[in-house]
């Protein structure tokens, strides 16, 4: 999506460690035009695969799934993190590990938020090893819905995450998909 | 707001200790028709405020912002959790009490996302006792900006937080304002 990728190309700040920080206008402050325009970018995308609901996973996928969700007018929930693993029988749960701080942390989300019924499509604002996403694929296998796809606001292509996904036979896309990055510098995945 | 107080005697549940449990459509999973009604009807309440942009707080306030802010055009912001009160000069802090987690917890906000020049409308899921609402503020005046008010999808008026804020005179909304309440029973306040 041409719009996030000349974002981020003109405010990202590129740190070492491939940090790309988007939080001014991204996933922690947020610029209404674009988040607007990711909506409805999402909804085209999916617009055929008779998704029913959303699931991402809290907090900075929130926003996006918000946006989305009003777009293709299908309700979404999150999963929320929690520190412990005893969580009684009424969630279904997975264990993800961070990168980020180097630890394992459990998400969950309520059984009756989702059924066989469902075709669901996960939302988050990164992907890169994905660990998150296939911790909510779990869940949704868990459930027996169908999956519809993984789509998110950027993937850090080089570290495999979503094309792991994609060997699985599983849709991952990408509003600005990053193939490259040093300090300073960005190359982007063109279709 | 009807639509709001309808959902609410339809689909909460009330249980003891003051719990109104509505993450089934509000807070946790989202009713997308509800959640864009309520954009539209904060946009209307604040039309004429000036409002520059919006500040709510992780993760159960982000989806109400990201569909109000969607309906104002104006960037949100949400203040994260922070274990630890050591958080250097670049943010904004400041202590709350959970009364549901009986602990202090710090919340944060980057310097770089409020300025003197804003003003501030606070939105987030539940009003009771004003805790978070009070921490918002402080990181508010700390900015310098100025604040619209405070507006809340559900606020528990007989735990006294919004009136002592109104008492203050800070302008207050509810979309849903509860008077009291036993289990398996609500009463609403009346405009």
């Amino acid at each position: 999506m041409q719009a996030l990728i000349d974002r981020i190309l003109a405010d990202a700040e590129i740190l070492p460690g491939n940090i790309i920080k988007v939080g001014g206008f991204l996933n922690h402050q947020y610029n209404t035009d674009l988040l607007r325009e990711m909506g409805k970018e999402v909804a085209r995308l999916y617009a055929n695969e008779g998704v029913t609901k959303i699931v991402t996973i809290e907090a900075s996928g929130i926003a996006f799934a918000a946006a989305v969700a009003l777009e293709m007018n299908v309700p979404f929930v999150f999963a929320k993190k929690h520190s412990t693993a005893n969580l009684g029988g009424e969630v279904y749960s997975a264990t993800v590990h961070s990168y980020t701080h180097n630890k394992d942390y459990n998400i969950i989300i309520p059984k009756a938020y989702l059924s066989q019924n469902d075709c669901v499509l996960i939302l988050d604002d990164f992907l890169a090893k994905g660990a998150a996403a296939r911790g909510l694929i779990e869940i949704i296998k868990a459930s027996g819905a169908k999956l519809a796809g993984v789509c998110t606001q950027i993937e850090k292509g080089f570290q495999g995450g979503g094309d792991e996904l994609r060997d699985l036979g599983i849709r991952v896309d990408a509003l600005a998909l990053v193939e490259s990055m040093s300090e300073g510098s960005i190359t982007f995945r063109q279709d």
